[in-house]
């Protein structure tokens, strides 16, 4: 595949993301992260990828702030990989990825993996694009706006 | 960049999204298509794509049912690219990549292109996993269970 341009500079939001974490293996260490894999080990058993490249994608992930290094919970010498905020703020972007997906990727009783509230084991609710009332924004709703200072939310 | 095994037959919805439109170009074309651009031309300008790239990723996005191509919209005899449901349902997964992106890439001040209602030029929600109550849920709410069958929502 083709090394694209950086998009470090770039005004659009979603190409500055992409930048940081479009790389497909990182938005899936992510993923394992969120569902609480923490070594290396259960990374490379998870995602079947050869040591030196989950390597590499796990100091990218830390060197972008998105994971960092801590000792391991059970005392022995190995170090574990932890989401930070700013990783754990990917939880959105996620299960919007996991929502398209059970929707279109899969026949209607295929087996599936989901994910489930603890409490309820229910599937969390539809991420849905709205106003600040909550009214549903549809594609043609919106516009873009080039911004020198921020909006009041 | 290496390529990855294929995730077509894998059991994580994330996973086959990815596989989908995990590649870089794809979201931004989604991202470009979602804010209204149509043509061959438009998107080029945008992207700063060369053209036997671009059309092998538009073709690409048609094969996979995102986007179909439409009679220009002046009766000229170009096509026009245009989002199908699929594709326009991958509106939450741009939003929630460009909300992430406008915390976390860009400083305080710094100028960016913002979407936002265009009738209250006011941005959308931010988006947040819940619930069926509409509690947030933080990833350490969540676990994973395969499915055999959906469960009701």
């Amino acid at each position: 595949a083709m090394r694209h341009k950086s998009f470090k500079a770039n005004l659009c939001p979603v190409a500055r993301s992409l930048d940081t974490i479009g790389e497909w293996w990182s938005l899936l260490i992510v993923r394992d992260a969120l569902t609480g894999i923490r070594r290396f080990s259960d990374f490379q058993k998870s995602l079947g990828l050869a040591k030196n490249v989950l390597s590499t994608r796990l100091k990218k992930l830390v060197a972008c702030g998105i994971m960092k290094q801590v000792p391991a919970s059970d005392g022995s010498v190995y170090r574990e990989y932890v989401l930070t905020k700013k990783g754990r703020d990917l939880l959105p972007v996620i299960v919007a990825l996991r929502q398209w997906g059970e929707n279109y990727l899969f026949s209607r009783r295929e087996k599936r993996l989901q994910i489930v509230d603890k409490r309820t084991l229910k599937p969390p609710r539809r991420l849905d694009v709205q106003n600040v009332k909550g009214d549903a924004l549809a594609p043609n709703d919106l516009e873009l706006v080039t911004l020198t200072t921020r909006l009041p939310v």
